[in-house]
């Protein structure tokens, strides 16, 4: 049998030795052979470096708009991927979480790189912090993509969703990623680097694949590059703890399988939506993937008066899930990934039942359909249960599969209790219909999960599910889960690159934003509403004005909108107000009057205004003081899809002694004076 | 000599034995002696995370508070640290850095907590991210505070300043701080905690102690407890190692000594001011605590035609400077911290004169005034050049004391290369006027810098220096620097805490995070203007409307205003405009008229609208729609110094077919029913 190859320093790689043989989940049959002999780590990586300067020199938008073509593609092939996934001993459902999931995860980036990122190389975080009173001196945090190697050391379980959540922040970010899969699956891995290399879609070196052992890899990593590791909490430590890595701060973030808790609320008693959803959500977490997810329910507390209740609609829900061949449609739970897995999973269960009795399955023995019980590796769903959850076994010992503990909890304080016990979840949920309850479980058992799920029959048809990581939320949990965190949208993002503090005068810092700060020159001359996009640039302002306000422009705002606040209307009354001390014109009228003085009536470049942001009234406006305002272009995002772009204005409205009255930030959209069609 | 005592579990302990003598910076004598022994650090560990529970009820808003009423403090009493801390060499202009700096530190995360933070004891962490279409199930980040110990390992050189940065944000996230300073000068860190526990402004157990050695401290830490450690690599690479801190996944933030570079523009051409304030930088960071700064510049790039010049320049202002007793107003550079200091110093020396030439200063002798040259800690500023900058020493060998190594450069792209291979750093300067030279240099080493700093002649009477680390702005670098990240304003508060996605129904969320979450019930009544601010319930709602806008009402606008744009006034225009179809009414007049249908004219606790925010138009409103909006009480702000707080409404504009026309969110004061007074 042919070994997999690696994809690295441009090239596919085969080893130059036999490699170590893998094995059909299902059939135990031999299916590939591994091995990273002959890679050159040290060349991968600094091969990936060189490229990165590729990828950097993209906006985030461009690398968005890539990603979206790639998810297209893989949505095109996934029956590729579907078929080789059985061989892991994945259902179709389970196709849904690890194919389907990888997939919408790249979507999912895509999208949040081109609504939540600029179309630029720079990312601008926080806001503009003054460190003067003078304003010449001001301060910006930027982040920049480092300019290393994401390495990503992934999971068995998880062969398509895995290395595609960690991809995709890093393709975003501008980090070119290594890819090392676990031996066990890495055929599916393989296929889908395979796929993905012929697709051409992605800028060359953006990503390499070391598909075996990673040899000697770490040992050449550098400050610039960062270790996205997916695994065991041994593993992890090990890793962490490499020479090269800690002498040379490389970053490191662990996920690590963790014994996630599910909660019952007391509200929940039989007969409730409640209850049956805390039970499918049971039934479901131990049974997708054969309860081989990191976010699996390991442990699922129940008030002391449910228990038997609950462990019977477990039991029976649990009776009627088939097992066996998982390309049959029949089957609801495939196998476990190999033999050694369901090794392992019986050794646990051991240690499990010293602590509880089984309440269903049978650790030793399983009936399946269409396949071999004993060369595939399958094993009953086990449902156990410790009636005295003090015990340290169910929450210290993890068995990697279709295992749950159901334990009694007498109160509010008790469950919290009895859930951090899992000294760091990488997920939890709470089911129940009482709000209070909910949220003092949450914010009691909040600083030991990285993720907390409420499950009502409110959301009960939108609900996600307990083990579902999504793009937007962060993944990864703290102690025991491994301490990191991946994915949170722009957040995973920001993992790869590097944030500084950079300190200035406002041109300056306008000059590496590539926004107008204020303070920076701005440049008076044609009304910039009369320019294109491509024609405007920063600090293009308009200045207009002055115009009075007179208290019949007060009087006459307030009867044509109907705001006759008192403010406005009524001079003792505004008087006594401790802000006014007199009246004062609308705000509202204060913004409209200054749009009527930089407006562009003609048709123009200028297409709509659609929206404000950061509006304060600084300053009231008296009945006879004269109003000026100062619009000035802040930030020209291009949109690369669409005829048009986006214009912020700064705005800056003056009464005559020079006071600002308000500033605001107003958003337009700017015809391109090139089309694309 | 007494031993200095340790504050721990709640009392001040005396060690159970005679310690290790401390010394005088200036004289020799010995100071102080040192010793944790007998100190319980399981049981200080244990009894921070019990006091936690005090420190978690309070809102981020009343530890503000707390922090400011301690900044008042220790102003009032800063001179006994001034004078303790003149014997670790630390002169009056040196005290202005630590002690100061220290003391302005918490004055600023008092501020940047009242004003950045909610008055409440959940941060709210980023959007409300939808997961459905059907807006029943949501997603929200928040983050909530370890319930561990923070325990601040402290470097020698700041010995105010360094527990100060670490403690103020620990503890406006609401984490208790167990402090351990390096035993050379821990003698002014102990009179520091000896002020602020006397003080009693604190909460008992949100500030513990440990003079001398740490002990078994680390053996006992917790997956909720975390470590922030200043000093050199060397030990920061064996306590991340350390086992229990990797078994238990703890959160480890190191901050190393970097060798900082700082590099003058090709355009900073003697007699330019940008030159002079590049010498000027450059001998203050060599000087200012005798260059014990783990920001100073050791690396300084110039231009290689100007490099003769920087040499003679900064010799001539070096010996302008005279060393000596630092308790001496004359003088401007004191002693290094202890004796051994200097011989490490001059070891370092030794390496980094096998690349380069003295051009300022004798390693081994110095004159110094009021005081014993060689009984003190005394060394001479010394200034290296090292006319080729491709030689290794000066970019990896760290002498930490008042040494600084000049070097040329040819072009931009050699400056980068130059400035990375420090291998991460904390703090950058470029010293320019040229916008466009300095864009390049901080884009190119930004992913290499914590913070990076362009000095010019436009900012240099704000400028806040090359060394100077501020609480707004990260301090920490990646690779050598450490990796870490403190400070940083809101973000140093978020080390100390977990940020968790929780996903739920909107009032899930809502009660979750004290805000009213779109989806939520809301509840209609009594108009919510008339009510307090204490009798305001998130979710308290106002209808109002609908109203019909006429074209009359759009032309008469436009007329009233000077707004005449053609998307109001001229139907053919307003057609081909992509966006519209047809005339339609300002966005200012759909808020103008919004805010007329909800305001009550009646003077009430309604006080202001001082703002309004992510104001977004979505659908145009044509002549003959009828608006109708609805006002939503979204958070309450009580501010705990005020007679008043601020309210955000969630107000949404629709038209006759249920569309939202506007959304946004209006920002008001609304008084107290008691007041304080």
């Amino acid at each position: 049998m042919a070994p997999l190859r690696s994809y690295v320093s441009g090239r596919w790689h085969t080893p130059d030795d036999e490699g170590a043989p893998l094995h059909d989940a299902v059939t135990g049959e031999e299916i590939a052979r591994v091995s990273s002999a002959g890679v050159d780590m040290a060349a991968a990586l600094a091969y990936g470096r060189d490229k990165g300067a590729e990828l950097r020199a993209m906006t985030f938008h461009q690398r968005a708009a890539l990603l979206k073509v790639l998810a297209s593609y893989l949505m095109e092939h996934r029956d590729e991927l579907y078929a080789l996934s059985h061989r892991t001993g994945a259902t179709k459902g389970d196709n849904k979480f690890d194919v389907d999931g990888g997939i919408g995860t790249l979507f999912g980036y895509s999208s949040k790189g081109r609504r939540e990122l600029p179309n630029d190389t720079v990312y601008v975080d926080g806001n503009v912090e003054p460190l003067g009173k003078g304003g010449t001196f001001l301060a910006q945090h930027i982040c920049t993509p480092l300019h290393g190697v994401a390495v990503q050391i992934n999971a068995f379980n998880f062969p398509v969703w895995g290395p595609m959540e960690k991809f995709a922040p890093a393709f975003i970010a501008g980090v070119p990623s290594l890819v090392k899969p676990a031996s066990q699956t890495a055929y599916l891995t393989v296929k889908l680097i395979e796929l993905i290399i012929e697709s051409g879609i992605l800028p060359e070196g953006s990503l390499q694949l070391v598909a075996g052992s990673a040899g000697d890899l770490l040992d050449h990593l550098t400050e610039q590059d960062l270790v996205s590791f997916t695994g065991s909490a041994s593993t992890a430590q090990r890793l962490r703890t490499h020479e090269n890595i800690v002498r040379r701060s490389v970053r490191f973030n662990a996920e690590a399988d963790s014994l996630n808790c599910s909660i019952l609320g007391p509200d929940a008693t039989p007969g409730t939506p409640e209850f049956d959803l805390f039970v499918k959500q049971l039934v479901t977490e131990m049974t997708v993937k054969a309860g081989q997810k990191c976010t699996a329910i390991r442990r699922a507390f129940v008030p002391t008066a449910l228990l038997d209740d609950v462990a019977q609609a477990t039991s029976e829900r649990l009776a009627k899930i088939q097992v066996g061949n998982p390309a049959n449609p029949d089957v609801r739970m495939g196998a476990l990934a190999s033999l050694e897995q369901r090794e392992e999973v019986r050794r646990s269960l051991k240690a499990l039942l010293e602590a509880g009795r089984v309440a269903f399955g049978d650790p030793d023995q399983v009936s399946v359909v269409d396949a071999d019980a004993e060369r595939g590796a399958f094993i009953s769903p086990v449902l156990l249960v410790a009636e005295d959850p003090s015990q340290a076994q169910p929450h210290e010992v993890e068995a990697f599969g279709p295992v749950s503990t159901l334990m009694p909890y007498r109160d509010t304080q008790h469950v919290i209790e009895l859930a951090v016990r899992g000294q760091g979840s990488l997920a939890g949920s709470v089911v129940t219909a009482d709000t209070a309850f909910a949220r003092d479980v949450v914010i009691g058992v909040a600083p030991w999960h990285g993720r907390l799920l409420v499950t009502d029959n409110e959301n009960a048809k939108e609900n996600t599910g307990h083990g579902s990581p999504l793009p937007g939320l962060v993944h990864g949990g703290p102690g025991r889960a491994g301490g990191g965190e991946e994915m949170g949208g722009v957040r995973g993002v920001l993992h790869h690159m590097q944030r500084t503090a950079v300190q200035g005068s406002p041109r300056v810092l306008s000059a590496v934003t590539n926004r107008w700060v204020p303070g920076t020159e701005r440049t008076e001359g044609e009304h910039p509403f009369r320019k294109h996009l491509e024609d405007l640039r920063l600090g293009d302002t308009v200045v207009a004005g002055p115009r009075e306000v007179t208290m019949a422009d007060i009087e006459h705002f307030a009867e044509f909108t109907g705001d006759t606040f008192y403010a406005h209307m009524d001079e003792e009354a505004a008087a006594a107000n401790p802000f006014f001390g007199g009246r004062v014109a609308h705000g509202y009228l204060v913004v409209s009057f200054a749009a009527g003085l930089f407006v562009q009536p003609d048709p123009g470049p200028v297409l709509a205004n659609y929206g404000l942001e950061n509006l304060r009234f600084l300053t009231p406006t008296f009945p006879g003081d004269s109003l000026t305002v100062t619009l000035t272009a802040k930030q020209i995002t291009p949109r690369n899809d669409q005829e048009y772009g986006e214009v912020r204005w700064d705005a800056d409205v003056t009464n005559q002694k020079g006071e600002s009255v308000a500033k605001y930030d107003v958003l337009t959209l700017v015809e391109k004076r090139e089309k694309s069609s």
